[in-house]
C-alpha cells in the first residue's frame, strides 16, 4: 500500500487538515475538480487492478462520480453506475438498496441502484473518494452481492488508516486499494503511511 | 439550435418518455453513465462555444458532474466547480448561495459555491444535463453574478422546449446552447425540434 507520490504532494500542497480526522480536498476532488489530475488517479487505479477484468464501475453520488468517470477510460470505457441517495420518481423498475450511516452528519442514507444496471454477469470495481468508516463501500458491496455480481475490488483515493473502514472491509475478504493512506493527523499536519 | 444527431438517436433508442414531460435517460446520463458518449457531448459543447474563452465550468451536483468533467478537456482542462446542495461541515470559508425550486419534487434547495473557487476574473460556462424550468441554471447564473464573474453561456444536454426555462434564460440575455431540443412528448413519443 505505497501512496501515490503526486497525490501525496497534491494533498500536502492543497489539502487542509481540520481537527484530527477531516482532510479537506475541496480544491481538486470534492467541490472544485481538477480533471487532468483525476485522469492521473484513474490511470493509477488501472495499474492497481492491472490484469483484472472489470465491466462495471460502481460509485455513489456525488463524491465518486468524477473519479469513476476519470477511471472508466482505463477499463475500456466500462459503464459507470452511481448509486443514488434517494429513489427518483422515474425509477419505476425494481432496485437494490442498502443503508449507510454517516459519522460526520449522523444521518442514515439509503443507497439505491436500479436492477437494470447490475446483474450476476458483472465484474464490479467500486470506487470512491474517501475510505473512512467504510459505510459507503460496505453498502455498495452489499448491493453487488444482492445482484449476484462479482466484486473485483474497492479503490479509494484516500484511506484514513486511523479509522476502521479499511480493516472492516479487508476482514470481510474484499480487496481494498487506496491511492494514498493517511496514517494520522496531528497539529494540523497530515502524516502519510 | 440544430439537435446533435448522435444524441437524438441515443435518446430515441435508449431514452423513455414518461407522461408528457419526463424523459428518462438513466442509461447514459442520469444513473448509468456512458463515458465515451459523454466525451462526444463534451466535444460538441466545445464546438457550440468555439472561440469563447472559458476558464471555469460551473455545474450542480449530481446531475451535471459527469458532463462537466467530460467537457473540461475540450476547454484546456478548465477547473470544474459543482455547486453543492448543502453546506459541508468543512466549508468554513464564505460561500455564494442561491435557491432553486424543483417542479418535480416540489422542494426548494439552496445551491452553494465556495468563494474560493469563483471570482470576478472568471469567464464561466454553466453546464447541466436538462433544461426544464431553468431553476438550476438561474441559480447558478445568480451565483456567477454575485461573484462578479462573466457568464459566457449555458450549455445543456437536453432542452425541453415545451417548458419555459429556455425562454426565461434567453429573455434574461443569456446565451443558451442545448445539444438536443425536445419539442414535445406525445403518446410516449419524443418529438425533437
Amino acid at each position: 500500500m505505497k501512496s501515490m507520490k503526486a497525490l501525496v504532494d497534491k494533498i500536502r500542497n492543497e489539502g487542509k487538515a481540520i481537527g484530527t480526522d477531516i482532510v479537506k480536498v475541496d480544491g481538486f476532488i470534492n467541490h472544485q475538480l481538477d480533471v487532468a489530475f483525476m485522469e492521473q488517479l484513474g490511470r493509477e487505479f488501472s495499474w492497481k487492478f492491472d490484469g483484472e477484468e472489470v465491466d462495471l464501475i460502481l460509485t455513489v453520488e456525488s463524491s465518486g462520480i468524477a473519479i469513476a468517470c476519470a477511471t472508466a477510460p482505463f477499463f475500456s470505457y466500462a459503464p459507470v453506475v452511481f448509486a443514488k441517495k434517494s429513489v427518483p420518481v422515474s425509477m419505476v423498475e425494481g432496485y437494490y438498496h442498502a443503508d449507510t450511516h454517516s459519522a460526520t452528519t449522523g444521518e442514515t442514507t439509503t443507497l439505491v441502484v436500479s436492477k437494470k444496471f447490475i446483474n450476476e454477469e458483472n465484474k464490479v470495481l467500486i470506487l470512491d473518494d474517501f475510505l473512512s468508516h467504510g459505510e459507503s463501500a460496505r453498502a455498495l458491496a452489499s448491493i453487488v452481492k444482492d445482484a449476484g455480481a462479482e466484486l473485483v475490488g474497492i479503490g479509494v483515493v484516500i484511506e484514513k488508516a486511523f479509522l476502521n473502514g479499511g480493516k472492516i472491509l479487508r476482514d470481510m475478504g474484499y480487496r481494498v486499494e487506496p491511492l494514498a493512506v493517511i496514517d494520522h493527523i496531528e497539529d494540523g499536519n497530515i502524516e502519510f503511511r
